[in-house]
This record gives structure tokens, sequence and C-alpha cells, in this order.
């Protein structure tokens, strides 16, 4: 009777997405190698590998829906899963996402902008791809790379030459100078119903998202219009279901640039959950089970003032020092942590204001008080 | 590490305790005789009832706190707990809410006013109080009452003749004509640092509470600080700990009178999950721990525009009725729908606006949309 959901992968996305869904009466499974993963706390954890059948057979007994935490499920999983159960996002949008070439590839049949960009299989393509698009560039690899993992910046010849290996499954991509990093996050529901946040300003250092602040600053309405026209085009194109985020540059001539997309409730929109009147997991959940969006007559889900996001990626050892923190919500993943000088998402700290010069105090001094853990 | 709470009771507010704990790190544990009771979403159920020393062992081992969902717990489960683990509230203050006659003693102690009463043990004794507090007044059991059951309303001397047993263990209340009912709540850490929430209006029908208000209408900052030194007179003088509420009754002349107190999270507090920047159930967590409240200078937690909450107390097919109204969160129990005819607190709807305008059409629009739910 109530609904039980599949989550392929039990990290702190599928944790939060159980929270929000437990209140809304639905049940959670997982399947996820780590029988003490971040999601236990919120569900019954099938302890298992993507392509171990017999974990996959008992995850998919009796789920009434599927859904994903995590893009890089091999194909031929979402594709058995496919048989046995609804799966949304729709299989077809797992393998765009999954390569940068495909990925990009739609957005340019979709005439969204996006940096040039050049497959790349040797160490001859790659320097006809450096000449063709100039330096500096980025060469990235097509697929599995995730926080700034898989990349390298490329400023010179001699960089291209430094490195020890290049082989097949490469892309180039034009470096490009933008003002700053914006994504925007969409839901689209199985009867079609569309939704929208507003566009999220987001900070990254050494390839790790650190800070996004939301909705964006200095975004006028016709930004936020052509934001929401290629999400929409990205949803309608593959006929989409679930939560999608895309990454956008907002270059110095105003317009937007499509970076990557992510199938699945985004690291940036981790504000929604105490800045707006509901969360991108409730809307994921929604969009998924066909309920309705809760977005108001423009499509839009309603924010709350001003909301900021900062990720803690170093060891917590007291969360009293967050807690004390005005208009501050921290959010653990139950994950163990780091060890010294690595940085990992084990966290993070939502701070909610009632606009936006009351939300730079309260960043400043947030990003003061939990400086060892930033 | 991760700290480990123990909670007495598996009901609906162990749920909503444990998903408010869940993103601060923490586990969770009940004691429950039902192992699919609606906490179980949420943590560890070690199955038993609370007079059951195997399980209460089981409970206690390894607890960081305990706390309780329920002040009905027996004494000597409460007392034996108190030698294995810090337990809050503490112990003393259970005594007194579970009794009618020592709750309403100590307002009086307190200087708090409250309706009349007198404690009745005999047919006799309830016909003097009767003459002595005048008619009508309301016969009620000391002990165990919930939701209006063991509540008599004596009209006349022929309702007191008709009662079928009157022994020991009853109190008989002054009826007053109350302008209206509001709670206040309340909590004090194990730090002693304090915090409160806005008045909330309330209304009950059948004995059962229907809608909460919050912040209640027209309350001057002068009643706003009347009900916060009724509610600091009790947690200083019983040195509580954790969340405290306190019902109130406004008189037309504009005194306050104490109706009863609840040692825990109370349900005229639900709103606060979508209308506060903490809930009651993470205010509780904070203050057994000794955590931070996060209230402001004045030791208010914010508020954000009008907030109320409906109880629905009747089945629920389909969540996406609830779901689809604007400015709506659904909050459902994991229980199954009461039967024809029953009421019974399956799950609330919270209900969040810009301000009191706004919160009243919304209202509305909700009591209309879900008239057979609630």
């Amino acid at each position: 009777m109530t609904p039980l959901v599949g989550i392929l992968g039990g990290g702190q996305l599928g944790r939060m997405l159980a929270l929000a869904g437990i209140p809304m009466g639905l049940r959670f499974r997982f399947l996820e190698s780590r029988p003490d993963c971040p999601a236990a706390a919120a569900g019954e954890v099938i302890v298992g590998r993507y392509d171990d059948h017999a974990a996959l057979t008992r995850f998919a007994d009796g789920l009434s829906t599927a859904t994903y935490e995590f893009e890089n499920v091999p194909a031929a999983t979402a594709r058995w899963l496919t048989e046995h159960v609804s799966v949304y996002p729709p299989e077809g949008v797992l393998a765009i996402a999954q390569d940068r070439i495909a990925e990009k590839s739609l957005f340019r049949d979709l005439d969204v902008g996006t940096p040039a960009f050049c497959a790349v299989d040797s160490r001859e393509q790659l320097l006809a791809a450096c000449e063709r698009l100039g330096l500096p560039c980025v060469l990235k690899t097509r697929r599995l790379g995730y926080d700034g993992k898989g990349q390298w910046v490329l400023r010179s010849r001699a960089d291209a030459d430094a490195l020890p290996r290049v082989g097949a499954g490469l892309i180039v991509e034009q470096f490009v100078g933008f003002r700053r990093e914006l994504s925007i996050i969409a839901a689209r529901s199985r009867t079609g119903e569309e939704a929208f946040f507003p566009l999220i300003q987001n900070t990254h250092r050494g390839g790790i998202l650190r800070e996004s602040i939301a909705p964006a600053p200095e975004v006028a309405p016709e930004l936020q219009s052509r934001a929401e026209i290629v999400a929409r085009r990205v949803l309608e194109r593959t006929g989409y279901v679930g939560v999608l985020a895309i990454e956008l540059f907002e270059m110095p001539d105003g317009s937007l640039l499509a970076n990557e997309m992510a199938p699945r409730v985004h690291n940036s929109g981790h504000w929604t959950q105490d800045g707006a009147d509901l969360s991108q997991f409730e809307l994921h959940l929604r969009a998924i089970l066909g309920w309705p969006l809760g977005a108001d007559s423009s499509g839009r889900i309603r924010t709350r003032g001003a909301s900021a996001m900062l990720n803690i990626l170093r060891g917590d050892p007291d969360p009293s020092r967050a807690l004390s923190l005005a208009g501050s919500r921290l959010h653990l993943y139950g994950k163990a942590p780091p060890s010294a000088g690595e940085l990992r998402k084990i966290g993070h700290l939502n701070i909610t204001a009632n606009d936006a010069g009351e939300l730079e105090r309260r960043l400043c001094a947030a990003r003061t008080a939990l400086a060892d853990l930033l």
C-alpha cells in the first residue's frame, strides 16, 4: 500500500531523497555495496554491486518505481531494471549524461550554446584540437569525471606534451572566460508538468563546489527565462521525468553557455531544503510518482528570502559550532571524516536570511567560524 | 562516535524527532511494542513493553542519552533508565505531568493562574466539588487522559447523578468561558539556555486538536511575555531539559490560565517543521544534547511568515490532493488509515504563507479540498 521507492546508490543524495519522502508516506530501498552507507539511516539497504544480478533482483522486488542518485549506473543495469519496474529519469538520458560528447552534442542539437569542443582519441588529435580551439583549453575524460577529477587545463603546447598518456575517450573543450557559474534546477513529472527553481550562483575551488547562493544575485527576469528555455528543451527532447540540473556559464556579454548536466538532484540545489517551499528532493519524488509539483502559476517553486549552501569538506568534531550560527541548518551525511589533507563532501550547511544583505552577513560569519571545515 | 539517541515510544513524535535529528548526524533507537510503528522508518526498534526488563536493557545499551515521546511512561521504567543513562526531561517532571492534581498544584505554587480544581475520590466528594466550583464543571481522570478521553462535562446535578461509577483518582475543574485556546512551546537546554516559540492559537473539536495557527493572531508583546514567564517558571522550578508545551486559556479579561502541560514535543508545535528557522523536534534534540538552541538575542526562535497546521484524522488514499495545495507540506505518519467513523491522527498538513491574509485564504482552500480527511 505504502509506495516503495528503489534508489540505485546509497550516498548522501539517496539519504536526503528518503528523508524528504518519508513524510509523504513513502518507504525506500537502496542498492549499494557498503552496508553502512549514508542512506542506511532512512531505508533498507540491499548490499550488492550494480552488476550483481541476484542483488538487483532482490532490489527490484515489489518496487513502485526506481530512480538513481548517481548517473554512472552501468547501461546494462539500467536496461535490466527498466524491464522490471518503471525507472526515472529514463535510461536514454543516462547514456547522454554519462558521455560529455553526447551531452554537448545534445545541447548543440537543441540550439543551446556550449563551449566549443572536440572528441580526442590520440595525442595527434589532442594537438590538432588545441590548435583548432586555441589555448588555454581543458582536456577531460569523456566518462566518469566528478569534482574536478579527470580534468586538466592546458595552458601551453608544453602542457600537452607533458601529459604522460593520451589515449581514447577524451574531450577537449574551449577554456571560456565566464563571468560566473550558474545552475538551473528543473523538474518534469510523469504527467508532463514542469517546475523550475530560480538560478543559483555557484563557486568552485579545486574543481569542487564550495558555495551556492540562491536566488543568484542580479538576475534579470529575462536571464531566468533563457535558463528555463534551456532546461525545458532538454526536458522535452529527452522525455525527461524527475529533477534535472544544468550547469551554465554566464559570459561577459550576458549570454549563457551550457557546461554540463546531471540527471538527478544536484549539490547546487541543497539550499532548497531550507530556502524553498519544497526541496529538490521532494520535487524529484513528486515528479517520478506523477504527483503535483507544487509550483506557482508561472511554473516556479517559491523561495523564501535569500539562501546559501556551504559544503563541509573536512572533519567536524562537534556540530554545536555550526548550530550556533544564526539562520543555519546543518545537514550531515553520516560519513566518517576525511583523513588529514583530503577534501570530501561529508555534509553541508544551509544558511537562510530575509534578504541578500542579511545573507551576506551570515555567510561571512559562517565562512569565518567554520573556516577549518570548508 | 555518532550519538545514539534512545526514545521511549515509536509513534509519530518519535518518527519526527528522528527525521529532524538524522541531518544533525544523530542515530535513533526506539522502545516500542509494535515493530511496524511510525518511527521504524527512521531508526532501530527494540520490540518490547515498557516493563520488559530484557528489552529495556537492550534499549539502554550504548545510548548517548534517552528521552520519550509520551509522558505516560511507568515511573519504575523512567527510574531504572535514569540509573543507566541520562534521561531528559527529568523523571520528576514525568510524575507531575502524569497527574492533573500535581500539575495544577505546580501551577498554583508558581503563582500561575489555573481553573479552580478539586481532587475527587468518591461520589460524595464529587457532589461537594460541584457545589463548591459551581456548574457547569469538568470531571476528568487524574491520569492517562488524552484527546478528550476520560473527560465529562457536568452541566447539572442530574449529569453527576447519571454517572455510573465514581471512584478514586478523579479531578473536578471549573468550567471556564475562555476567549480562545493558546499554547506556548519552550525549551531549556542542559546548559540552562532557554528558547521560545511565539504563542499558538489552537482549535479543538470533540476533544481533539484540529487546527493550530502560529504566530497566534492579535497577540500583544505583553501577552507573549506573560506566556513566556509561565513557561520559564515551570522550566526553572523543575530543572527541565527538553521541549515543554503548556496549554493556556486566554480569558475574556485578557488574563491567561494554564490548563495543562506536556513534557515533550506537542501536536500544536508541528507547524514549526515548515514555519520556523528550526522545528520543535530539532529544538528538543539540541536541548537534550546540550547544543545551542538557535534562538535570537531575545530567546525566540525566528518564524517565517504565518503558518497553520491541520490534523489529518481520516483515511487518505492519495497524497496528491494534499500536495496540490499552494504552500502546503504533507507529513504522514505511516499508519494504517482509521476505520470508518473513527478519528485518529494519521498525519498533518502544514500550511505556510507570507502573511496572515494569504494564510487565511490557503487555510480556507485546504479545509474545503480536504474536508473528508479532517
